[in-house]
């Protein structure tokens, strides 16, 4: 057996270095590759995928679980083998159930829908993107239908993202959480204004890159187990738990963006760092799920980055950094300038009051689609109304509404939601990060994060994807995602900063 | 027969691909790698080479090449089918020769003698590396013998890096080559030293930076299709036709260093640029043969970047960005400079008259093992007493004597002797160059490379690896690769500088 385990774990490592490679080649696609290199870097990515496709979903695989799945049941469920076999077993049988016919199709029609959906969102023209969605819908429907009987046609998809997660349970989450967030933004909508024009003047890039590179130092991101480039996208990518990195970006006219991006990819960042090194060259080697790694991305950016105690430490620093930018700035404005509410059209600039709202109606649309109940024709007219029912405004156009993000496309159902579990599951841990670090607030009021750290790492990171993300969030926070104390955090905060 | 075609193109566009994303993975490597990254990035590369091997050598291949090999006789010999079976055919013979065992063996001992190497050489710590190095020898020699019956035990060793050239053609060349190099060395010895002590003077990085982009854009490099980055040790690596990068590098004591290094790697990308894009995704969009890539990449350097009519139109741009450091410096005393000859111990840093004759030395070692006259044990004694014979100086020690090289301890016997034919090469091709452009000189001294570079593509880039080097240089040349063209050009260049 322990022969069959050392087979199981060599094919395995060799689908991560095919995995690392893919990682490197897109992360240089991103971040430094010319023009040019276009078209040799996709079938670059494209050999590497369907090697390591190949390779996880062979007989021989296939053989060496059948062998080693009544094993696990004899080891500690805790242990890494059991989790790695169970793990793999749960991919395994996912990926094998999808013919290489549907994969090729897939591949070619959303590589189609791509260029369309780009033409369609320069000229705002959701008439040229239409029928490639519809493909890229039917296809995804016949995907789900593979993982036949389903409770329901939309579990297969978020399993993808978010494994062992039911399209029921989320829906019950989500009605819960809506009501209570419409309504705390329609308390906030009678308040006046926060003036936050300080933020919308020019900020040096330099000045920006080190701010925020100090800010992440001191939580902990290890440089010489990662590094910092800029992209047009932000993202964080890992090549092993040694070699993770992230991007950043400059907007000229939002000068918080380039710091609570750093801050963001640097919580995710600090996630695979944290992976114990027991795992190295093992698919569990990876953040539990979707959700879980927004969690760590928005606990960071969010209740840390955005708090005041926060900004105690670090609001002096910056206003050493940029004294004319901040030369009137009292640390209570900037507090609220960066947390100021205001309904907007774009998901990706959405404050914390808001940003689940779109995430709301994107899962009811792409459930509407999924369940034929929705057609693709329809879908700006049901967007905008959408938009008008939860957040009062109304796109002007295809290209701030229905055309903004690049998922659909690519065929990415299922992913949006675990956008807004990620905010849930980052509530529920920072509560109980706070009960079991009372002074907390005091600590990061000086600048110190390591206790902080530690207990991530010591709870979550270094665990890997060893659990699935209901049963590593019950584990640690003693409930499944759960909407109750995201609302309450939000209504603290919020209470305070607009005096509801 | 066209169906077989495809597939054998098929199976070698994935192998080409593994490639290059080992190209990527290695770029990476040497230019932004946290130190961390080290071992995952050892583990990538191994499994990449490992799939790319097994897939180059599989059987499959085999039989496509039985079937191919009568066919191609039947083609244009000039086609690029014909010359893909034929070269694809060398190389799969060489490679299935080697047995995997070999292979594992060779992975495992030269990466302990590279760590061996790193510490003899700190320390200045021969007998570190001494047992290594044996190892390496003789695996070498192991190596060599699945290629009988050969000429020379040599041979295969050359040939992997210059298919088609024997031990004894280079051994012809060099004895021809060497009196007359260490005689012309004498007579510069005679002459008063020339003042390049400008040189040794801090100029700044991003002036530097600035001029050798200048420069190479000039020549045609193009920035949509390639970049530059730094790295410890300059490199050109290609990830397609589209995508060719260089590094350079920047040494406080030695200005013109990151100059010519960034001409030097320039003028590699410059070939890897003109292959034509009907190879691509072929191991035919390669360089025709290690001495051919390094004739492109030492005529620009050397004939172009280290002339008097370059610098005509150049020298007015360097005093320009660096006013203070050549202030009271003429053209004519740059020119100089920066072709001073000085008999120096390490090949890197050697000038053009002195360089081949460290190419000589080692290759005359190198033989001297694999014949088994020479024991390992004895190489720094030998290697000083050469130094000595050919350039009148002797290393203080061994660090900047017998160690100084990464070659040996990665087991690359048979790659030193193709930076000399490379020398060669570049003045056999010159020399048609100036014949077929008459007024090359002039159009240099303009600053105008566009009638060069068109020449070099139409009768040497465009072809990539179709043709062995002895094949092409005699298409281009006229002539197998023979030492008296660059024999020519080192006398009345160094003639006329030190006024022999």
């Amino acid at each position: 057996m322990e022969k069959k385990l050392e087979e199981f774990k060599q094919m395995l490592a060799e689908v991560v270095d095919l995995g690392h490679a893919s990682a490197v080649v897109g992360w240089d696609q991103q971040v430094y590759m010319p023009r040019g290199g276009a078209v040799d870097r996709g079938n670059i990515l494209e050999t590497l995928a369907a090697i390591a496709h190949k390779k996880f979903t062979s007989d021989e695989m296939g053989k060496l679980l059948e062998t080693l799945k009544p094993y696990a049941e004899t080891l500690d469920p805790d242990s890494d083998d059991a989790c790695l076999i169970k793990r793999v077993a749960h991919d395994y049988e996912k990926e094998t159930r999808v013919p290489s016919r549907w994969v090729a199709d897939f591949a070619r029609v959303t590589t189609l829908a791509q260029s369309a959906w780009e033409e369609a969102k320069t000229e705002d023209k959701f008439e040229v993107f239409q029928p490639h969605l519809e493909e890229v819908v039917e296809l995804r429907r016949e995907y789900a239908d593979f993982f036949k009987p389903y409770d329901h046609i939309y579990d297969p998809l978020i399993d993808d993202f978010e494994p062992g997660m039911k399209t029921v349970d989320v829906q019950r989450i989500f009605n819960a959480l809506r009501p209570q967030q419409v309504d705390l933004l329609k308390q906030i909508a009678a308040k006046p204004e926060i003036d936050d024009s300080f933020l919308h003047i020019p900020y040096s890039e330099q000045g920006q890159w080190d701010f925020g590179v100090d800010v992440i130092t001191r939580f902990g991101f290890d440089w010489n187990r990662g590094r910092q480039d800029k992209s047009m996208h932000p993202f964080t990518t890992s090549f092993g738990v040694d070699d993770v990195r992230i991007t950043t970006r400059f907007d000229p006219k939002r000068a918080a963006s380039a710091l609570f991006s750093t801050i963001h990819e640097g919580g995710h960042a600090l996630y695979e760092q944290g992976i114990s090194p027991t795992l190295r060259r093992t698919p569990l080697s990876d953040g539990a799920s979707m959700a879980v790694h927004e969690s760590q991305s928005r606990m960071w950016e969010n209740m840390v980055g955005r708090s005041k105690a926060f900004w105690k430490f670090f609001y002096p620093r910056l206003a050493e950094i940029f004294p004319e930018q901040l030369a009137n700035i009292s640390l209570e404005q900037y507090y609220r300038g960066i947390n100021k509410v205001e309904p907007s059209l774009i998901r990706v600039e959405a404050d914390e009051a808001t940003y689940n709202l779109h995430i709301m109606l994107r899962m009811e649309l792409e459930i509407g689609l999924m369940e034929g109940k929705i057609k693709v024709k329809d879908l700006p007219e049901i967007w905008n109304s959408k938009m008008k029912e939860y957040l009062g405004i109304v796109p002007p156009d295809n290209r701030e509404g229905v055309l903004q993000d690049v998922h659909w496309c690519g065929g990415s159902f299922g992913y949006f939601p675990t956008y807004a579990l990620g905010n849930l599951v980052s509530a529920q841990v920072w509560e109980k990060l706070n009960q079991d670090i009372p002074n907390l607030e005091d600590q990061i009021s000086q600048g110190k994060f390591d206790e902080m750290l530690g207990w991530l790492r010591s709870k979550i990171h270094r665990f890997g994807k060893k659990y699935e993300s209901q049963d590593l969030v019950k584990r640690v926070t003693g409930s499944t995602i759960t909407p109750e104390p995201y609302m309450r955090y939000l209504t603290k905060k919020f209470t305070e900063i607009y005096d509801l």
